[in-house]
């Protein structure tokens, strides 16, 4: 929910304890901020309390960095892991796709309808298929091909890409290859990938084929952030759709298609307007 | 969201103003009680705000009375509107009924797992059919017959049973007659309904005859606050289920059967759990 | 459900009788034909019959002008309605649009991933905002602007086109304007329409702002036939999406347009694989 | 779909092969029969064909032992296998329940308000607790508790009843003890189970505990046939719901009884109106 206007992004998590929203608030108060959205979410179980915290950008009357200066040094006393955002810094969200469109191809018509707010300097790809849509938008488009023994050198060559480029968020849209283990640990809770499938069922690969013959009524996607455990990582978004006997492998592939697109891009507007906390497997989105 | 411990449960709306949630927070956190929970809503077109606020009732260390005396008085300041429940002053909840079974069954077996939280102290139809569902829960079934005649007469029954009863909550559920506009006041904003269609399709009756003729894909249900005008007033939930040609309209309404009765749990549910606030044709749900 | 061979189908209503299926499909038997799939409904309340047969185009050993000869002889005996169609025989739609792009990308490109099965050689719109669309599809694209004066003329072109371009099928992908009652009888059961809201709840216009004043809680769009009563005509697919308080009448928009979207995707698909039979106000859908 | 007459239901699969529909149709042409649904299903990957046909009861000039008889023979030509059900025979169902009583008192409530059509002769538990709740609905409740030491007799002691009482479909609605092989065998087709997730995703126990974990964004429920492979009987039908990260596997819970009632008495129903045919894994729906 949101009238146009620039904000700064708080997002905050801690052990649970007294005063903590009283503190926080009065923090900003002090500083002549206006609260425009707190949300929070205690996590009773486990003890941890996580915060999402909107504050108008024109109410700063400090530097930014002096402001997270004194935030850094009051968090302290509250144990606070926190990181906070501005919305006139815009994202840099690299796609990386191989010969499958219909991600993609949703990702860029959301962004350029606005409804996904960031800059997209590039598509990677290891095909050269999709180039011609990257055309049709006008991004960049790298195709770097993969042999069992190049994949280390392309992985690399994809680092080069994206740090040249500044990429804040890699959206992983039907790429069909595995990152490395180093790869996902630089980039830890900035990639986003498209599971066709509603995890925990179905892991790994070949998944309306094995919907199919298992039979089930309803198939899924499931969006998550990429972590070193394959299809194990936080998970974004989910949704389902009915199918019945009669869908083919083929048929539930292109159901299945529409949900991958939609749960995909929730996702990654979740993400880019910094409504997600990842807290070990799970996910606090404040919606 | 919650573990077992009794809490006060504060609804506030106002003005949009700065310092809000700093002002509202400090003068809890003053007063020694921790946040549980903080859940806000500005609602930038209208500018108007509206929070809850979950606190422990073991921080207080005066009196209910003396604590709201004081709220009071900090909240002229802000022009609040506010209401404050204590979760071991359990509910008194009556249910209107006419001759459908399935909505009360629903509420009582409901109520017997412990899923919702209140005291059902009666149940009052103008038809004798479910008295053997009443005395199956061992709660009193009051029968008061209607005819054009005594229509208003058996209103002040009613009425003077939930008075003596000391009624919070009245819940229609499927209670197929209309109420004065006099009684609907005087409960203003604690009658919940069911409405068998997705209003605002098809208000008014035989929604479902109605729903097979236009040939709908989806039927569903509504559960609203009663207010002067039928079928009017603000809506908490509403959910629909697909549905094909081959639906004849009785079958229709076996399906839009399971939707009233979920439909309404969850309503009846909010409301007690104390976290709705309505405001005009609208409510604020914080889930 | 189909793996790729030549198809013929045929679309049958009649009054319900005995003997239909077992002389329908001995009629086919005895020329040789295997029946891939018979579909069949029988409105018991109406006392009228409804079937979808799929037959196999390669069994076919006469001319198809004798085969229909043949088959509207036999269905005179049972005043049958019918019509039959052969997938060999591609159909020609055409999009008519106003500003609003996201409807006809969506068709677009599932037309170019083969999930939408025809030919489109033009799309027409009263404005010039989409003919980048349509360039990046290689599709022609005509701007015939509208004034209240030149209405009737503008029409009358956009005739002349559908004319000499052979078109089957109109598809109203959020074209703002409203048809002739001649212009809607000429093509009546071949145009289709997107409604941005779950009918019949919000006919006209301004449907998302309504539905925020409202307050509901899911929101949706219906695609049905155009018939000369505005909003009223057979609905093909409806969908609905849970919204929540915090949603601004923008969000609202930006929710309903994937709703619109899948929903006029799977109208359209259903119609071009034949899968419909219109039958007063309701349709008989054949999944 | 059906107004109330009696019927005969053919549950037929065989190899796909020409003229089927012509024959089989005419076959009961031929003896004076009206067909009033006649659904099918060409699994065109397997080759294997099913059908579903209903007929009037009142058109059986013959004995039903020659009708069947007359058939068999019929259909030994096409290697058919199939079963006929007379909608005047009630089934006879017995429920087998642990100590959860949502699904047990869901059921039983359709099945007074007439939405499960049968006869319940008696309720099977290991446990005493929900006696009370068959004696509300009066009928018979027969606790046989287990160790270790007697699961075997116990068993023993279900089939007994099960046999005397002549059961035709065994429910287990939340009956958490693993039958044998034997037992599963014996009412192969007849047992429905109803598992408290979204199969194949966390198969076995404690889900809703690891639904939390994994921190999934929806939780569902499956009902399936029962087989010697625990959880991997073919599915009958599924549903979802979404959930939150502010939801407690308490919660989780809660939410998830709607789900798994829904389910149960679906499946239930459809078996009970003869809509489904196994086949390996899969389940066929004539809905």
């Amino acid at each position: 929910m949101s009238l146009k206007e620039e904000k700064m992004i708080f997002l905050i998590q801690c052990p649970d304890q007294k005063g903590l929203v009283a503190s926080i608030s009065t923090f900003f108060y002090k500083r002549g901020f206006n609260i425009l959205q707190c949300q929070q979410y205690s996590d009773l179980l486990n003890g941890h309390y996580f915060m999402r915290l909107e504050l108008s950008l024109k109410d700063l009357t400090t530097s930014r960095k002096q402001l997270e200066k004194e935030f850094a040094a009051f968090g302290e006393g509250f144990s606070l892991k926190w990181s906070v955002h501005y919305t006139d810094e815009i994202q840099r969200m690299a796609i990386l796709v191989s010969k499958t469109s219909h991600c993609l191809y949703d990702l860029l018509l959301r962004w350029k309808e606005g409804e996904i707010h960031c800059e997209i300097p590039l598509i990677i790809s290891n095909h050269p298929d999709l180039e011609k849509v990257a055309n049709q938008f006008k991004i960049p488009y790298y195709c770097l091909p993969i042999t069992p023994e190049t994949k280390a050198e392309q992985e690399k060559e994809i680092k080069k890409l994206l740090e040249s480029h500044h990429i804040d968020l890699i959206v992983l849209a039907r790429y069909m290859q595995i990152l490395s283990e180093g790869f996902v640990e630089q980039y830890d809770g900035n990639i986003i990938n498209i599971h066709h499938a509603f995890l925990p069922a179905f892991q790994g690969a070949n998944t309306y084929q094995r919907a199919y013959e298992r039979g089930v009524k309803m198939i899924g996607a499931t969006s998550h952030y990429t972590t070193k455990d394959l299809d194990e990582g936080p998970i974004i978004e989910q949704d389902v759709q009915r199918v019945k006997h009669e869908h083919t492998p083929e048929e539930l592939k292109q159901i299945g298609r529409d949900i991958e697109r939609i749960v995909l891009a929730r996702a990654v507007k979740a993400h880019l307007e910094r409504k997600i906390i990842a807290t070990g497997m799970r996910t606090v989105i404040f919606h």
